[in-house]
């Protein structure tokens, strides 16, 4: 049985997958705590998508893929009972596109075959991951060699091996850079209110002996205003046609700071994440969290009455505020026009 | 004996004092917890001060006054003892401009007087609590009357009658603002690293009655693209001759998100503020505090090694992304000139 690895990650990778069992961080308790969790059974497999053990679309579609090669081993030729099982993976996460898309796949196997077959679809499973794992691999080259030399760059939430099945989108990107000399300071920001910034892109860079600074997102225009930063580079959640950028909260304030300043802005995301049915980011609808967890997330868990909070997840970056877009087709520039690099 | 009371403030003050005895609310336990201290020596108001009991400069200014007042009590007729007092008062924070002006005001009383007279003090210090409650209630009125009907203001930290003698500053504005039916929409920035707008900007917002959204720094810029904030009210913590402003981290990512965006931007401080030594934003030094504070803050405790921040206490930012600077002494319009309102 294959297991599929990233060489180039520095011996590191959030999901594994031995052809059995599964094996994920527990993105919950990082920086803290370095606990693996080992599973072998689909209702696990969904608890840890649902319960942000594993979290980052290409992360999670990832792991929804060996979730259903466990799944058929257990049910054998059941397929009635795979495709519950199926029907309940999709929608651990239900607004994540990853996973749906994911589940489709393998569903798409079992349709071709006609039957239930483990092997097939472990090899549709090994062929995803292998297929993120090199799509990362090409973005980090391409975003990083149109980075000069001697920058600095400022990257927010989690993009990293955490978030994919390979080296990462962004922080990928980031570390192609220190690799290859280029980027020669890096700062995230600490990204509120999940801290993806200060928990998990801050363990994957010291992980990977990078030094790194992070910073409130308040901080980050003071930031460019001296001079250190000369690339923002971000993921992506979903990207319009137009090349408008859905993404974590506070991109869109990155966008607007770095034009102001003089610094260039990169979205670096798997073409997977380009919508051709979205004309632009005016039709991306931007999900609203409960009030609570802006203090919960601060460590606050009783809010007093009357205390409410504007928390919105996304945020819409115009086309016209992005340099440039990178995907594992190559670098594209305005006017955006994905149908070619 | 006077106690001095700001009638506008709906019956708060985080500052009382009786005579003898100093209250004072807990601010390290808000919201949670609304817990008063009643200190009646120096010793508790100089651990007060260092321990964040009480924060905000024109409040600490304050309490130091009445500090000064009940060391002299316990001193009876020993001028040396109790100007040791004051020399251990003054460090308590020694950064805090107001806290040094507040003791050499009470410093200077007994020198006219040749003599320590604690009611000569008691009035000195009952006349400052006053002169800052008649200034907070100037600006308040002075900078709402600037704003439109109908308006939405987005604030930053916490610049109200936690931070000072009376109403506050920018918070002031605010407050009479919504009194006066000028502004409509009341949003504040969560404030990372210490959340003073999410646990006390909101707590007097809750206990004025008046409706808000606590947001993240990152959502700033989409809630402006929104088209609901028309005005970014905040405080400042020295604002140089030229109308540069020093205020706290992330004051100048907002400043220039609103010029992006059209929104304008003003800036509530009393006079004293003002620094006429200070010729531009470019000499103020700005206070760099330690890596461990961004984790803790966000509640965690231990440091993973190969984990650091860049951790500003305050920025810059520049006159001209400033519209209109409110002292008691009026508004002020670029180009700025203090010397005459």
């Amino acid at each position: 049985m294959t297991t599929v690895f990233d060489e180039s990650s520095d011996g590191f990778q959030a999901v594994r997958f031995d052809g059995k069992r599964l094996e994920l961080i527990d993105q919950r308790l990082l920086p803290q705590e370095e606990r693996w969790l080992r599973i072998d059974q689909i209702d696990a497999v969904i608890a840890a998508i649902a319960d942000l053990v594993v979290r980052g679309a290409p992360a999670i579609g990832v792991t929804a893929a060996y979730g259903a090669v466990m799944a058929a081993r257990a049910r054998g030729d059941d397929l009635r009972g795979w495709l519950t099982d199926m029907q309940r993976l999709e929608q651990a996460r239900p607004t994540a596109v990853n996973l749906a898309w994911a589940v489709a796949r393998m569903r798409e196997v079992t349709v071709r075959l006609g039957r239930l077959d483990s092997d097939a679809l472990a090899d549709e499973a090994y062929r995803m991951h292998r297929a993120d794992i090199e799509a990362n691999r090409t973005m980090a080259k391409a975003g990083s060699a149109v980075i000069d030399p001697g920058s600095g760059v400022l990257t927010h939430c989690n993009t990293g091996s955490l978030a994919t099945g390979g080296i990462g989108t962004a922080l990928g990107v980031v570390l192609e850079g220190v690799r290859s000399g280029r980027v020669e300071r890096v700062y995230a920001d600490e990204t509120r209110p999940w801290l993806q910034g200060s928990r998990l892109t801050a363990w994957e860079l010291a992980r990977a002996g990078v030094e790194f600074q992070v910073l409130v997102e308040g901080a980050a225009a003071a930031l460019m205003a001296s001079g250190k930063v000369d690339w923002v580079i971000t993921g992506a959640d979903r990207i319009a046609a137009n090349g408008d950028v859905a993404n974590k909260i506070g991109t869109y304030a990155l966008a607007v700071l770095a034009r102001h300043h003089g610094v260039k802005m990169m979205v670096v995301a798997p073409s997977s994440t380009v919508d051709p049915a979205m004309a632009s980011g005016q039709g991306i609808e931007i999900e609203q969290r409960d009030s609570a967890e802006i203090w919960r997330a601060a460590g606050i868990e009783s809010v007093p009455s009357g205390f409410a909070a504007w928390n919105p997840v996304f945020d819409i970056t115009p086309a016209e505020l992005v340099d440039c877009i990178v995907t594992e087709n190559g670098v594209f520039y305005p006017d955006y026009d994905f149908s070619q690099p």
